[in-house]
């Protein structure tokens, strides 16, 4: 009898706990789901007689400990910060982990511990990272066993709204952390095209787009998304000529929020502390040169010259040039923006998200050169039961059900990028409607 | 008798200590250098019988104190970062602390026990920060004694060519530490204009320029420098509507730097990792967009459309489009960029450095509102006697002397804003030719 511990119940939790709750009475299994507020886990629980809510306290080591030592597998849904704590407690203590985040240094640093004491971390098996891995390799994989080389892989993803919620000027709202939207893209993207290495600064990121369509939901920007050469060694793919992995925005968002990215208000890097009565007008303007009889609208327009009366028809109607008093007064532009877009972009009701993934590559065969290309539209349900919830949660829930099942032998720090692990969760993913369209042209 | 001794002994220190060693046979004191290396300390002491060289290692506190013990004053002339070290050595061993840098929050943190303990630690006692403070305050006060508003100040300084030095398209060389020349503006620039808090990101800096002009040396582009704002507690101005500080270029050279921070050349957040035989061209061109058939210099006219033949001509004389290897290829965009830059912007035998600046107020007056403009241009004599040297050096030698001289008498953590630090200091540094020209104008 194996005991599942899952850590962070949220809303993102919803399909990991619930496809992991049908396995338990089935498989024998039991199912612990552990939240700070035991409140928020027990509704989680659906009655289930071998799924049981507890509360843990993550600053008191006794309490996690106490926790992580009844269960077999662990999967943190914590935030990315906190799963090196986890992945401690869960190496002392002998139990296997899983989450959907970034493999990170400090678990790496963990990797021959894990090795030695035969123990499966698997890291990065949500939606991006995750099914953007797995569709990947498997692609790749079969490729290369053709004998057929690799000359391009792009790799984009994103989380939008249904054509039919887009019904703002921005076509847009937060389905996520809005705190990671507001920040996405920050750093340097780094990329190689034509075997030439490319670096682009955050403040060019939004006007460096590619147009990426799909048959059934239109057309996205596409924009490079952080450090895309290291996974020209994770993908076995060391000399390809051209490897960019980048996120998804609909088209026309982008040059948009640019405004904001050049400007400075999505920095992140100080704090404002502004005077009482500080409008949202105000707020825009503390961004823009001193020019006593020019408007802020015509001032943003002189200082960059390619925004045009639908970019600020858009700012316009995000209340960004109201005379109305900031809701905080204190914290970094990028947070205070957050705020404002938030009264703006929330979800009404009937609202649904969506994911959008696309590979493309080009493959250098026998016959000539053709292009894959590799559409995933998953559409949310509702509010609860959105698409972000259920790519990024049933990868995971899967991934430990086929664990759990002796059909993943993998030990050690892992990602899904080998058959054994992506080829029995991507034919999991299908039965639950995550199936990719593939489409194959020669050029 | 009195000691006073000289952390680090380097070219920025020879005004100081010559300064220094002219006092010691008539005032009955003794000068210790200290530096890494002995040699370089025994070279500054002139064969003067009343100063000693010697060796310290900076990360053995039992050496660190058996300098410092022996000395009433300690001068640090460390990289700032080391500051923070010796003042704690001081702060322990009960003696006073003088350095020409910004007063760091570690240096807060000691404030009550410097006070405790009567000593005096006086930082920003050099040119920028220190002879600009000094100067305005002097200004400031005047006008407030006489009952006036200061209604605006904005206060630029620059270390610069000699016009007579300006031999390149850029009309710059480094004259001062090439790092931070590179990385100079990086953050946000915060002040406040007629009332109106202004932020600007570090990739709108080198587009937000005010042009400063100096009757003997032309004109410059003068760019807000860090946080203004926090100078209005500090100058006694908390309600003025204006508060500006910047730094100096010659006029033309801010916009052609734009190129390098507009594509990311100026980065320091990332190291990159470049293969063997990676060109200059290519390091520009991994800033660019793939664009098979244009060449690397349309590129960037393309991508910047403000970029003119002259500033591609600049680009180009620096060597940046050249088939030339790498000479370094690994390290941050801003570290190989240096490198390159240096190369190029080195000073030869004859070049002559300089420093500018200038105060420009709004004072309001019974009578009106009137414009003073206050203006330093110091050049320097050679390279080994710099304005550089001459301008941070005196004013902490002057300190220095004037503090034994029991002529300056406060105590505790101080920057030199008060009339009993600042006005004989300025007195002392007329007497180096250190001397503002006073243009007062009705507006």
């Amino acid at each position: 009898m194996a005991t599942i511990l899952i850590i962070g119940t949220g809303k993102s939790s919803v399909y990991l706990i619930e496809y992991l709750i049908l396995t338990t009475e089935k498989k024998n299994r039991n199912l612990i789901l552990a939240d700070i507020s035991k409140e928020i886990a027990e509704k989680k629980c659906s009655g289930n007689p071998r799924t049981t809510a507890i509360a843990i306290d993550l600053e008191n080591r006794e309490n996690r400990h106490s926790a992580i030592k009844d269960a077999d597998v662990v999967i943190s849904m914590l935030p990315a910060f906190l799963h090196p704590i986890i992945a401690k407690d869960c190496l002392e203590l002998g139990k296997h982990f899983f989450t959907a985040s970034y493999e990170s240094e400090e678990l790496r640093k963990m990797s021959d511990e894990i090795k030695a004491k035969n123990l499966l971390f698997l890291n990065e098996c949500g939606l991006d990272p995750g099914i953007d891995h797995m569709s990947a390799m498997k692609i790749i994989d079969s490729e290369k066993a053709k004998g057929h080389e690799i000359l391009s892989f792009k790799s984009y993803t994103g989380g939008v709204l249904t054509p039919e919620s887009e019904d703002n000027p921005w076509k847009y709202k937060f389905t996520w952390n809005p705190r990671n939207v507001v920040l996405a893209g920050q750093g340097v993207s780094r990329f190689i095209r034509n075997g030439r290495y490319k670096y682009i600064p955050y403040h060019m990121l939004f006007r460096r787009l590619e147009t990426i369509s799909f048959d059934e939901v239109g057309d996205f920007d596409g924009y490079p998304n952080r450090d895309s050469l290291s996974y020209r060694k994770i993908y076995g793919l060391e000399s390809i000529p051209t490897l960019l992995r980048g996120t998804l925005r609909r088209a026309g968002f982008c040059q948009s929020w640019d405004v904001f990215v050049q400007l400075g208000m999505t920095d992140d890097s100080f704090k404002m502390d502004l005077p009482e009565g500080f409008t949202a007008r105000m707020f825009v303007n503390s961004f823009l040169p001193y020019q006593e009889e020019t408007s802020v609208e015509l001032k943003i327009k002189e200082l960059l010259p390619w925004v045009t009366d639908e970019i600020v028809e858009k700012i316009t109607w995000l209340g960004l040039f109201d005379d109305t008093a900031l809701p905080i007064l204190k914290g970094s532009p990028a947070a205070i923006l957050q705020v404002l877009l938030e009264a703006k972009w929330a979800l009404i009701p009937e609202d649904k998200d969506m994911i959008v993934m696309q590979h493309l590559f080009e493959v250098k065969t026998a016959s000539g050169i053709k292009k894959i290309t590799s559409s995933l539209v998953s559409r949310g349900g509702n509010q609860d039961y959105t698409a972000m919830a259920k790519t990024v949660g049933l990868p995971l829930a899967i991934a430990v059900d086929l664990f759990l099942d002796g059909k993943i032998k993998s030990r050690g720090l892992q990602i899904p990028i080998t058959p054994e692990i992506y080829l029995p969760i991507l034919e999991s993913l299908e039965k639950e409607n995550i199936i990719f369209q593939e489409k194959i042209e020669s050029i």
